[in-house]
């Protein structure tokens, strides 16, 4: 059985070292994230990961979620004490707002805490991670009278909440939606329609399930124009806040996946429910993406996070497993083989792990802090620079990390060699469950348009000029400073290759709008090779640093700087391949007919 | 549900206008292989993987196998009427022996049916596959009593066979296996001991198994010089050939597993069962080798064929699916929206896929034809030469192709969205047992160990540069002539990549074995590009050369052009990336000790 620690170590080393976290203690909720109380909330949130949730993953993969005859879903077993002892222990209250009884902490810091929830047990995490989106949205778009209906209950876990996109007929392209909505002389809406791949639409975790969910008011244009958002409560909500009759939104079905089982897929139809408008009536879809935005962080998050328990599992099975001796002579000759950790090629894999899930943490955590400042940050300069940044890097943090995450899954699991197929061994359920995170919310392919169709021109190219200079700046200062010139020089070659591939968009994008979509997935992708690159530019310096400071840890901190040359020596040179890739056109990928496929 | 349409007229086009079979026709075996001959074989062995095996592909993987108390296993429904339409229609004959009942067929033909029925159920293929390599095996290294024993009824498919090397303790390392084998007065051993991971190792398709075990004999060297190789047929056999008792042989449990749930994957608990030693003692590894380096072959065309059907699939839905509207403007504005295969992103994975295995058909067809060579070309020279190449490709035939199946596979489930997660659309299916043909027999790390550490080296390198003198060679005719030209330069720019990589291995590799190590995967990857590319530039030359004679089908061949375009624009490019991994040596991937992981 796989077992998983949080990685409280790590956390703290970005915490302390790359982001300086003290250095906003000025701002508000920064006030109260002293380095004890960060210390006490990181090693609680580890221990209920650990212990609550790691026990519970297996169980849910393999028992899954039953919908009953009335459309009422059970979770698996466990999941409804351990839920219990989520909200008790006021998990989901850490970065919400005091006035809801949040306790206004950073979002950085609840979103360390959710890295080790989702390494634990995804499937379980999502009930509460859908919550979240929806509490954001809300607090952005709702109206005063609706934050105090149900702010207050999904912040204390007592409700949950879910967002309501899809169709059978339409994921990405919403404007084809068919949910109508039929305004009624009280001003509440009657929805009516069908949504599909609804996470943690219908359970047994809370008394009552808020659901936000796009639909057309009727008379309203039948496009991307027309979409409004409502909020729709499984029971309505009297006004003393008790619940009250049940709304016509019924679960029909719940799918069966491929992973994360313990989460429950539904199907739901809305039958002439009560939901009434979330924002302005046509403003539905900007309203949905403050929601999505902050989803695709999250399911970064996730990315990181499987591959986060994969890699560890397949380190300790590296350890523990002998096979053959090491290429230059036995280690452990008194054995009868050598671990295979011994080996280059199981290396390979740990060390390729370990580069992308150090570096994608960092560049979360940086992430998240950004979602903080473009909130908090004392000038109007700051907080625009923040949210340009986070901005341009949402769809790499999705849609690269995702993608790494499943490879190093995948990789993990190689390790084991035929025990990585077997069920028992928990490492295919990291593979399987990984594997969603590179679909849901936005397709990778839809996160690689957003970036190079959206982000790149917005402003006109604000953010990415800020990034490029922000690149320029700490790559000069690396370069003269011994401990990090080295990963800086070979960072350097890769940004130049990113500032290669913009100008080539710029110049061919605009002409056939195909070299953009072309183009788009390798940009993500080169983008997510210099972003982790300086990550690992930073944790270089920073870690140079420590060791001259004379650190206790200098064991750790050699570690950094030996994966950071590794990700210079060995990853980043793949950066030139991108470029070739985006430099080559999109001639001879659209040049075939359909049919010809 | 998907569908499976078997690329008849691919293969055809492999056959003629790559292979050139009827230059082969004076050789054994070729001459009844006439066009006529093989059209029709074709198109029988298309029509029974499409509509016997295709549909019983989802059906064996929602029932799987189930285990008995006394240790027989059922296999899922439907498998046992397919299997008897499947030895009646003689499938597993084709390129057998016609002493022991076969039809004498060519290897690639053959290899060329076994794609079709892999692509359609791959769980059921194997309980064929596997007899396929106890026959080579025993052609071998068999007595003449042990042929005549045993392999009739194999040929004919009434009896199945198994290889039992891995044991809970070992799989890569075979030499720690604890089998014992005691020999008995009468010439027999009683053979004990357990095997894991035992594929189709037991199930109700045929009335006896033949296993082929690995053991140590009492008293043989307790490492990988004291290795026997033995047959334990699940019954005896009686002199006149009918069955005797049964064997001391028992499923103890069959693996719960990430896929090919129709395949009974089983421990078996050897108790004394009876067995006789096939070819020398102590030499069993060597035995062993022969048929695992046929099943290396069918792994790699495992991994062509799951990605083939997931391919076809993706593609199907990227045109019956609408979503959005082309970049260039709609493209069927009568339409609410156009089908997604307008879109770049779309047509990436779509062509990548088409790419990846058209050319590894191409390859597989090849190298089969090679085996076809080794045995039965007319000089000594030609047999050698045939030899050295299919030796030195088959760990890139196996390794480089199941790592694209699986992504080819990962990416058409893609293309699906949000249905590709879900069950019942059956692309999560072709993921899952896609990833087992990267795992067995010799993860994939072992087939890059074995072409740095051992195939380069052997006979002094010699296969390694015929093939770089074919390579060299078949560039320079192409760069002569104007439709191959482009892709012959950049496949040039990939071969110098993989020369100057095979030098620095040279230069490094013997100084620090690590280095060799650390390099092996980058490498398989180098070759397996260069490679393919060669398949490409074969393909460019021979579809130019129909098209300037006027061919009827000049669709198709123009397609052909395009995708090696693509191939040489969108994937050759990887080369370069490849070989500064290479370069980069083993320093950074072997400094940190364990525990730092």
């Amino acid at each position: 059985m796989p077992s998983y620690t949080a990685p409280v170590r790590e956390t703290r080393y970005i915490f302390d070292h790359l982001l300086g976290l003290e250095r906003y203690s000025n701002l508000p909720g920064f006030e109260n994230a002293t380095p004890d109380m960060v210390e006490a909330i990181l090693g609680e949130g580890a221990k209920f990961a650990e212990q609550v949730l790691q026990p519970l993953n297996a169980v849910g993969d393999e028992h899954g979620c039953i919908r009953h005859e009335d459309g009422s879903v059970t979770t698996p077993p466990g999941f409804k004490d351990a839920y219990d002892r989520f909200r008790e222990a006021g998990w989901g209250t850490l970065s919400a707002p005091e006035e809801f009884g949040g306790q206004g902490l950073p979002h950085v810091l609840s979103t360390a805490i959710t890295e080790y929830l989702v390494s634990a047990n995804q499937a379980f995490e999502m009930y509460h991670g859908l919550t979240q989106g929806v509490i954001a949205s809300l607090l952005i778009k709702g109206s005063d009278e609706q934050k105090a209906t149900y702010l207050p209950k999904m912040v204390s876990g007592e409700w949950s909440g879910t967002m309501n996109l899809t169709e059978p007929h339409c994921g990405t392209d919403l404007g084809l939606l068919r949910t109508k909505a039929e305004e009624q002389p009280d001003g509440s809406y009657r929805i009516s329609g069908t949504k599909i791949f609804i996470s943690s639409g219908e359970h047994d975790l809370t008394e009552n399930i808020i659901h936000l969910v796009l639909a057309k008011r009727v008379g309203a244009p039948d496009n991307v124009k027309g979409i409004s958002l409502f909020i729709v409560p499984k029971f309505l909500v009297e006004e003393d806040g008790s619940l009250g009759p049940r709304n016509g939104v019924v679960c029909g079905s719940i799918e069966e996946k491929m992973g994360i089982h313990g989460n429950s897929t539904c199907l739901l139809n809305y039958d002439g429910a009560t939901g009434w408008l979330v924002g302005e009536p046509e403003k539905g879809l900007a309203a949905m993406f403050i929601m999505m935005n902050a989803a695709r962080l999250g399911v970064g998050l996730q990315g990181l996070a499987q591959g986060e328990v994969a890699r560890q599992n397949a380190v300790q099975y590296a350890k523990d497993r002998r096979q053959g001796r090491s290429l230059t002579g036995a280690k452990e000759p008194e054995e009868k083989a050598d671990p295979i950790i011994v080996h280059p090629d199981i290396r390979r894999m740990l060390m390729e792990g370990k580069a992308y899930n150090e570096a994608a943490r960092a560049l979360i955590l940086w992430g998240s802090l950004q979602v903080d400042l473009a909130r908090k940050a004392q000038t109007e300069e700051e907080r625009v620079a923040a949210d340009d940044l986070i901005s341009l890097l949402t769809p790499v943090i999705k849609g690269y990390l995702t993608d790494k995450g499943y490879e190093v899954a995948t990789n993990s699991q190689q390790v084991y060699g035929g025990h990585g197929y077997i069920r028992e061994w928990g490492m295919e359920q990291f593979v399987r469950d990984a594997r969603i995170n590179m679909i849901y919310e936005g397709a990778n392919g839809i996160q690689a348009l957003d970036l190079v169709g959206r982000k790149l021109a917005l402003n006109g190219g604000r953010a990415v000029q800020a990034y490029f200079k922000l690149l320029a700046e700490e790559v000069a200062e690396a370069k003269a400073s011994e401990g990090s010139a080295a990963i800086a020089a070979a960072l350097e070659k890769a940004v130049a290759d990113l500032q290669s591939a913009t100008m080539w968009l710029m110049q061919n994008g605009m002409a056939n709008p195909d070299n953009a979509g072309a183009a788009s997935y390798s940009y993500m992708n080169l983008m997510g090779l210099v972003t982790l690159g300086l990550m690992w530019l930073r944790m270089a310096k920073a870690s140079t640093a420590a060791l001259a400071a004379g650190a206790e840890d200098a064991d750790f901190h050699q570690a950094k700087l030996v994966t950071g040359r590794f990700y210079a020596e060995r990853i980043l040179p793949q950066a030139g391949a991108e470029r070739r890739k985006i430099e080559a056109g999109a001639e001879s990928l659209m040049a075939l007919p359909a049919e010809a496929f």
